[in-house]
């Protein structure tokens, strides 16, 4: 079963029209979870990465994963307000007005070669603040990784300066 | 270094008088996220674990990484309305009000052999109410992971049918 069978439809979620794709059929499933793991394992070894960076929450669960396996450590990026430490913050916009992300200040060394990690890419906003807060604390995004791209929104527009993989793309 | 030193104390977090511990210093530390997982690993493996049910946020850091180590399937647990397809839901008392977290129906199935994962023993509550959900759906509690345990708030009092482990205990 390929991975992208593995994700799940649902229709009129979070509101009426909209068609989410669930990845959770995929996690929950014990060969779907060790798949992607390795493909993202594949894309991203033998690239120099010192730290894999995954947005809150979904980009946490195989940002972990994917930090161990390539032997690095783990940095969260989060919603204001839910990092305890100093942060800096960068907003993107959305369909109807901003929202913001934060990083540790310290959670990024002068240098870093990045991993950025997220389930899924659709207009990229969210993606591209947070590799401006990755290099404003001076690291370098080697690699952009996403479970899902629904490549009709053209977020890897927004993207294009990095180097961006998905392992499953919708066309419609 | 111990898995503890890189536990960072962040003082007045979320409020005034709070010491907060923060886990994004071991985190981020390559081998305080390797210690970590292989401490997990060691406590979980030949127990017949099927799944690894993680708790949103920061227990899906840690429990990811555990799933695919097991070589079983993730589960998120997460805050109200989060979850696209059809969820049970459960509710635990904080200290001022209630709050509460869902699971999908189709998550667990009759039977599975859980690991329960999140990083910080306080009370107990949202724990409990995890162990709740899983049973609801025919699961069996094998295990109860946290990588932090406050122990003088006494949240093993809460959990004390089950089999509960943390890596980190802080007694005062």
């Amino acid at each position: 079963m390929s991975l992208k069978d593995l994700i799940r439809d649902v229709p009129n979620f979070p509101k009426q029209g909209i068609i989410f794709k669930d990845i959770t059929t995929l996690l929950k499933s014990p060969e779907g979870l060790k798949n992607a793991l390795n493909e993202l394992l594949e894309l991203a070894k033998d690239k120099g990465i010192t730290k894999v960076v995954g947005i809150e929450s979904r980009g946490f669960i195989l940002g972990g994963a994917l930090a161990d396996k390539l032997g690095v450590g783990f940095v969260p990026i989060r919603k204001p307000g839910k990092l305890p430490a100093e942060t800096i913050s960068e907003s993107y916009t959305l369909e109807y007005g901003t929202d913001s992300i934060e990083i540790h200040k310290d959670a990024i060394e002068k240098g870093d070669k990045v991993l950025l990690h997220d389930d899924l890419l659709a207009t990229g906003g969210t993606m591209e603040a947070a590799c401006r807060l990755v290099e404003k604390l001076g690291g370098e995004v080697v690699q952009i990784t996403f479970l899902i791209e629904l490549s009709f929104l053209n977020g890897r527009e927004k993207l294009k300066k990095y180097e961006v993989k998905s392992l499953i793309t919708f066309q419609d």
